[in-house]
């Protein structure tokens, strides 16, 4: 599975100014911009205050406060780090015992694409079979039962927590049902359930989706609200509900390496990101762009291998066709589908752009 | 020894807009501002380009083709991360093989306050006494010396790297001499040599600094150029002078949480801050102002305990009257001196203001 | 799977005389008995010597030189461990970088059985599905080669080494010919290929068997041969075969906990174990017993679920029937078959009485 | 510092036959030897019985309940693990969490001799400066103080535990009423208090200790019973008072490789060193004999470095003095003392012969 297209032909920077050959359509994820400019303009007017450093200031404190009444947890825990890599690891990290192991998809963003973070520190990542980037509560109980049943689970690695992405790295979600039914097995177990929202924006943007943040807030005993791919520069604000749940969470994000001294770049983010709500309505040309793009595939007879509502669309091209396709796009590789064909991830942002989604959806169409 | 001041009173943010009611003198850090304003130009400029990720885009391309020329060593791998205790704990897993420990004077930043990122690793901080925040060649010569006549060098952690600051947490600056003796010791026991350049600016910026960049990329296997207190909004760039010293050291940074998915951002602050040379000076105000602030500590009979030359000054004042000082100037904690002195650190940066220190100094003058 | 049997009955142990009440036939597994008695015999007349410790003495130095002979090895490194798991993480620890993972069968044993001991040093068990117990060259190269095809491959834990187990959990065999292929595919993306035998006198004493220990020490990069589980008390003999393979080896055990002060107990259990060559014939007794269970389990009906040629057997038994089977046998539960049946193991050792199988052999005779 | 002494000659093995060439005097260490006989006999009594592996076996459990007895704790878990490192590495890691780190004396085996094993699994080992190999209460108390009021606190390394030594590594002792200290100190800082006990026999065997293992279980959170210098071929019993301080020890064991699979021989050890109190007075021939050798040493004028009245003798020789000495004594180097002079140590241990010891006396006398 891809992270960068093997269409995808780097911007041309010519001399000391930057400027940009913009020979194809930019499909292949959705990190490949900045900031939302509210993000610029803020960051622009406090460039030369000072403020303490590690997210201790008042910027940083007013962020927390917004994240905190947005998801209706007015004690959480929520401190603000810069990717999500990182942030899966210190969350994981400062959950789990270091026998324990943390329960995920096999497709999960933990166990395939982050180069062993996880088990940089200490911990497994017990990978159950996906079917659309999800696993089933039904599966996870089921895991849970055979754990305790075997004799030698002494001898295995425990599980110590399950592990989640809405929307998943295939685009899917959850729905608020499952996440109770998910809720319902870790308090059966006394595990902590984690949500990765990574790319949360674009579920909350998604007429399909019925997960709040207040849901998450209740349901999880901690997620992430991805800023870098959802409007931010960079920054992801972990959301812990029960303060108390992991004692000297600042120290484990210092050790980590995580933590940013000037904080208050973090703050100011997500200060912005949630001021007036921003953060739901963040992803909606995202969505509309991807609906749009899934209909001209659709239309045009190409199969969808998910049931993806979000941001990321997957379908199957036959090879020859892709070779033409990628003249005038960059998408993602996905994977092999068969011989003659292949899976290809089209990606849409925040800042999708009208006229970019009709230039795709023209080649689309007119692709013989 | 303190990392935020004692004294110090976070600036208030009033309302939707963010204000600043300047109470006191801002001393206490050097990671208190934003960027410099070249950088902000330039993220502004660049904000909804679209570029590849992980910096590997022609910005961050451009800057590291910057920093090799600056630093004479046109084949070096140069790599941009976010932040100080994440670069120290990269470059030292890189190096280090897992039975091996990095020496470090015992006021090393490793050592001290990285919040046992380096032991989260793996690796034993190995500390030897410092004087004045340094320590020296012979004194590392004796400690590999005698660890390799004990006859049970086997049963203990091998140093495996030797890791300096230039400028030191003390302000104090290694010579070009002792780099070069550095190098040698290195050389006869088959150790690299980590030079952490937090601050590095401002020992580029100070008279008395004999060491250039093209020195340190001969002398050691790596160091890093700080961005974070030297006019960055966060970043420093770590230079390998021989790119097969660490092979795969992308997926190190990635495996640590360390890779900035926009890993342009840092890139273009890089090539802001080597644009014209400009990192050379970029530190000068702040040696000018601390050079005015020690002079005016000096004359009014303080004790400057270090002889520091860079942007950090450490004077030794009565508590009584550091009650006063304390309110009209934020300043560092760095310890106790006696039952009734205190040791404090003053620290300008790149932006510091003529004004500003005038105040502060006028502050010193009319302490009673 | 199991790792001790459901239907086991420890022992007892009456007042001080330790006595044993026999209740059962056991088969649960084979580590269960002390050591060979030239062991135990030699242990006695040594005890009392004085010899220095870390196993740097004599006894220990003979022994090596009895393994490096017998592999047709005479530089090799060989160090005596005290258990499997352990040695398994000192070897894997030893040539792993940290960015790197080990491939194995998912039924491996280091990716089940040992409780997150490769995680434990930062390392991720990369599984590959098995036939038997089994993984294929083929497997291998394709892994290799779709790793290094996927343009993430950098976001990934590369694959740093292959381990197998001879004979597997499930009582297989590699052939000489497929030990032969991985070396080729290990070759050809250099990394080394490690061979887990802590059943391997059981594998030498097979007449299937076609890998001698010269065969593995010429196709592997490192191995180990099993004692625990073979006739000694405890005790794995690892031997690199090139010396250099791994620096500080020695070091590596000490840091891993790994290291016993009277290393000698070590040395001098593999001293007895190569002395006349009694490893390659120790596994007899449990290989005849092993072929005469399975002959009467197939006599009567009993699907033998996997091929094996040594001193594990797996059968299915209806449920019910293997209730009043456990009632007389202490045998290992393997995994469920289907709702009314179950996969059992049984183990047979180099301590193997013919009374004990043949009464076992009556139990299932009788089994109605 | 030494672990084997420099005059040591390791004792010649000829032929197939294991023989001795007694050619000096053996005082280099106190783990030369095998097992009390009483052990050698139980184990070669119960060779051949089957047992469930892991220490789940009877013998294992009534080894456990006579510790629980003697030390009065009738609810403690008891676990036997094999080596000394192996046992500080599993139970530091066991109580601490990821950010906290070890307090321990600047001497401390774990920040010494244990080749990282500590900072392998994570943790840093803060160290104090030692007084006779000892840390007082009062220097841990003010250390916790000084770190909970350094407001950088968080960026640090928490201290996690108190690990002392009991003997210490300089042979000498603590006494009730500064362990009693201890645990106030821990009280108030609410963290455990963990005592190392590799040599602990020697200490109760000495008339001018005043600590009990009963008072050891009532002031300690986690103790070990070193059997490997004390009279078992190897094995330490971990002691932790409250059953519930520690879930899943077990399988801490395990995934640290530190699970014996034959647990019996563990627990059969400890089971016959507790059997009729025989470990309260194993130490006693090694006591007599120490007390010997160090008033022969006195008498002579040499200087006891430490005030040591266990097993273990420090005095200080003049290095031509010393090399004659060495001729006939194998002793242990353990520092340069001038220019001229160096510390030896010189170890007897619970097999001491009196007619060994008299002719090390006789050679001290002589000793020109």
């Amino acid at each position: 599975m891809g992270i960068m297209g093997t269409g995808f032909m780097a911007h041309l920077l010519k001399l000391e100014k930057i400027t940009m050959d913009e020979e194809k359509l930019g499909f292949a994820c959705d990190y490949m911009k900045g900031a939302h400019p509210n993000i610029m303009k803020a960051m622009t007017e406090t460039n030369m205050i000072s403020t303490v450093g590690y997210g201790k200031d008042e910027i940083s404190e007013r962020a927390r406060e917004r994240v905190r009444k947005v998801c209706g947890c007015p004690k959480a825990a929520v401190e603000f780090l810069v990717g999500g890599t990182q942030t899966n690891a210190v969350v994981i990290d400062a959950f789990l015992r270091p026998y324990q192991g943390v329960i995920a998809a096999e497709t999960g963003h933990i166990g395939c694409h982050e180069a062993g973070a996880i088990e940089f520190g200490g911990h497994k990542v017990l990978t159950l079979k996906q079917k659309d980037g999800k696993i089933s509560p039904e599966q996870v109980e089921r895991y849970l039962e055979d754990f305790y049943n075997d004799e030698s689970f002494e001898h295995m690695v425990m599980p110590g927590m399950v592990y989640l992405s809405q929307p998943t790295e295939y685009g899917t979600l959850y729905t608020k049902e499952q996440l109770q039914a998910f809720r319902r097995v870790c308090d059966a177990y006394h595990i902590p359930l984690y949500v990765d929202g990574a790319r949360l924006a674009y579920a909350l943007a998604c007429p399909e989706n019925d997960v709040s943040l207040k849901d998450m807030a209740s349901l999880c005993d901690a997620f992430y609200i991805g800023g870098t791919k959802c409007g931010a520069m960079f920054g992801e604000a972990v959301v812990i509900p029960d303060p108390n749940a992991v004692p000297y969470f600042f120290t484990i994000i210092k050790q980590h390496g995580a933590l940013l001294a000037k904080g208050r770049l973090l703050g100011l983010q997500f200060d912005e990101l949630f001021k007036d709500d921003l953060y739901l309505r963040i992803g909606q040309p995202a969505i509309k762009a991807a609906d749009q793009i899934r209909e001209a595939l659709q239309e045009k007879g190409y199969q969808m291998i998910y049931p993806s509502f979000t941001n990321q669309s997957f379908c199957v091209m036959e090879n020859e066709k892709l070779q033409r396709f990628g003249d005038k796009v960059s998408y993602s590789f996905w994977e092999k589908y068969d011989d003659s064909h292949t899976v290809i991830r089209l990606a849409t942002d925040w800042a999708a752009a009208e006229e970019e989604t009709q230039a795709l959806i023209d080649v689309i169409r007119k692709l013989a």
